[in-house]
């Protein structure tokens, strides 16, 4: 038997970035921790090899007429840095004040946690529980898990076999309001780079003549947004569907005003797309971030220096509809358009993920196909959390992504239960990130109550 | 007797970044090397302390009536990064194809080699020299000489005491046609800091809400030009004192053409201000440049990230007549208007400097109160640097600045003969900065025909 809390901080240990190539050793060391687990729960383990980060894929077969679900989640994490700006060590898994932090303490280290401790103690009480589990835990969501297409293509007509996926890689308000996440948003990554000069130049000897690389990336990324919030990359917005009316009320109980909001990130003033306010941008609107940009002299003080080239990381976030792949050819297209003469564009073509959403069933425009499972399953998350948290559960759209659900759905027609474990308070892809252990607690208890809901009947 | 080339290595090897703390003992090490080559010239010496880096103070003094002159340099160099980009180590001083490579080689370290050498040479022949010389020798130029307006409050009536300066910290085309140089641009340095959220935030899940401040930092740096090119700050030309006739002439002998100069910096177009040519630009017009831009991640791979803050270096290069602090209040005034709500503004003030202009002797406006001395001894340098160089000196304003030079006129009432020696193939303030070491052999005869030409008579 293992301790969920024991577990988490071991887990949190091994730095696990799978961007960088530096952290070989810190994903080895998560994977093989939850392949301990895995084995102590009974399952049977795959390890599956990838080009760069291999997948973990564990099953519970008990009968082919039991319930079949697959939990999915990720070892791997966001990268740490800046790293003086943490009060304890990134990798530390430090416990202060009923939290627990570290880099990927609530994503997704500690729902995996949550779900491993809920079926342990559920196995203790009813080794033979009537349920057939896949699990699935890839080690490269961070990075727009490039190695689940290839994964699909040996591994989907399995889990087609299942019949829906549980996970817990989504947010909730606070640690008594959990939501249901019924849509997820897709992803496009790009790197746009200019190059002027051959060399760095003198800004004194060679100031006046030359089109700076910093300059013409300023006004490249200028011109990605108008002055109403918008997205300025012309068929930005052709395939974007708005917000069900269910969706707007449903939003409206959730515990969280415009301004306790702009409180909690503590902003001078919010910057909402035309026609959606801040609460609503975030999960029914797509939109372009500017997540890094660099170029020139970087350290103290100055130096009189036109760098030869700049660089800026962008990504898009796209709601239900949006194809990614036309989207990245979109802002490609804009981006050489505008590309000022004096310098040279190149562009690096990231990952991409189409959005996903499901209709929670008796909604309005529920799919008529859903499966019967998919609504058994809602009906016992809802009462289980109302029993943990001591409240009814919000459904909404999440203003995330995980790549790889859209990807479920379309290769295995796979729907997602997804019960949401993060809180705003946990920093997440921030300094001091942090996971509740109170909210572990609950969790623990409730998807028990879930999983055993869904169980079939002895 | 020391020899030339050896000296430079010698002072090359010192890593005297100014602008760095890290770089003190470098600093110590440069500035004790050429302490000892004035001694071993018979030079008095001060070393006179700054908040930062003391200045060298060095005199020889016979008789109050011979001809004084100011010898100026610096100690300090610009930083060496990206030093991945330095064919070989940035402070190592290897000699390549007649080339001495090293940061400094050129900026400041070669010509003073030259300057001592000529000199030494000199005494070595006529060790009683009629002219008297102090040298002035500061470590913060690249920072812009902050403890220089210290050192005039204390030395300034002593200098007054000299006839002009002698200055070589300018450029010319070629190895064979020297420029002598009339005019320096003024600088103005300032660093720009938008904060939006108290942390970074998640992209997903806070993306579309906020103001990305490196959207607000894009649309801020973007908004300081025209699609002209010119600097788009309200009455940042108002002072501007266009070239005379005379000036564009003596252009016109450059031997650059704008095809050449675009071969030499490999840009795909050049972005002069309105009404100036490329090679004008760089010479008769103020700039305002990015130097630097950072924010958000800049790693390997991506990260999908808000981040919190957002910074960029910016210096102005100004003409004569503009004054510093007025276009440092100008610049500051417009970010904060055009300054996004959704972000707060920090602006760092850094360093300023005063543009300088000398009209040599017979051209049209030249001033009435100039001295004799003066005009002998830019007649002795166009005699010396011909007969050295095969060709009369270009009489040209220099795109660089070297902020002193305008407060020793002053503050001292100094006007500068500024015999350039750097020349393009230099990069200054580049990775791969190196000086000629063919230039420094010609250059030191030149010198020493200057020195006896200004002296007085026996």
């Amino acid at each position: 038997m293992f301790d969920p809390i024991t577990a988490l901080k071991e887990y949190v240990r091994f730095p696990s970035v799978s961007t960088d190539s530096k952290y070989a050793e810190g994903m080895d060391g998560a994977r093989s921790y939850i392949c301990g687990l895995l084995k102590t729960l009974g399952f049977s383990l795959e390890v599956v090899e990838t080009e760069r980060h291999p997948i973990v894929y564990a099953e519970r077969f008990g009968r082919p007429e039991w319930p079949h679900i697959v939990l999915y989640g990720h070892y791997d994490v966001q990268p740490a840095d800046p790293f003086i700006l943490w009060t304890s060590p990134a990798f530390a898994a430090e416990e202060r004040n009923g939290r627990l932090y570290g880099r990927g303490a609530a994503d997704n280290k500690g729902p995996t946690i949550v779900h491993m401790a809920a079926l342990q103690s559920l196995l203790s009480k009813r080794p033979d529980l009537p349920l057939n589990i896949t699990y699935v835990i890839e080690g490269e969501e961070e990075i727009g898990s490039p190695s689940m297409p290839a994964f699909f293509d040996r591994y989907g007509d399995r889990l087609a076999k299942a019949d829906f996926m549980l996970v817990s890689d989504t947010g909730s308000p606070n640690t008594d309001q959990i939501v249901i996440t019924t849509a997820l948003r897709g992803l496009v990554d790009l790197e746009v780079r200019l190059t002027g000069p051959k060399v760095d130049l003198h800004s004194g000897i060679h100031g006046g003549a030359v089109y700076n690389p910093l300059q013409a990336l300023s006004e490249l990324c200028a011109s990605l947004h108008l002055p109403d919030g918008s997205v300025n990359v012309p068929g930005f917005y052709d395939d974007v569907v708005p917000a069900e009316d269910w969706e707007r009320e449903e939003l409206k109980r959730y515990p969280e005003t415009e301004a306790s909001y702009r409180d909690l990130l503590d902003v001078p003033a919010f910057a909402p797309a035309r026609g959606l306010n801040p609460l609503e941008a975030v999960r029914f609107g797509p939109t372009l971030e500017l997540n890094g940009i660099g170029g020139g002299y970087q350290g103290e003080g100055s130096k009189t220096v036109i760098p030869r080239e700049a660089f800026a990381k962008i990504t898009c976030r796209l709601v239900a509809n949006q194809d990614p792949i036309a989207i990245q050819d979109k802002v490609i297209a804009t981006l050489e358009e505008r590309c000022p003469q004096g310098v040279r564009l190149n562009v690096r073509r990231g990952g991409t993920a189409e959005a996903y959403l499901v209709v929670p069933p008796n909604r309005p425009n529920t799919p008529r196909d859903q499966p019967a499972s998919l609504a058994r399953a809602f009906a016992a998350a809802d009462q289980a959390i109302e029993s943990s948290f001591g409240r009814a559960p919000i459904y909404l759209r999440e203003g995330g992504s995980i790549p790889v659900i859209a990807d479920f759905k379309k290769r295995s027609g796979l729907d997602a239960l997804m019960i949401g474990l993060f809180t705003p308070e946990d920093n997440l892809h921030a300094p001091d990130e942090s996971f509740d252990l109170g909210l572990l607690s609950r969790a623990v208890t409730a998807f028990e109550q879930i999983l055993s809901g869904i169980a079939a009947k002895d």
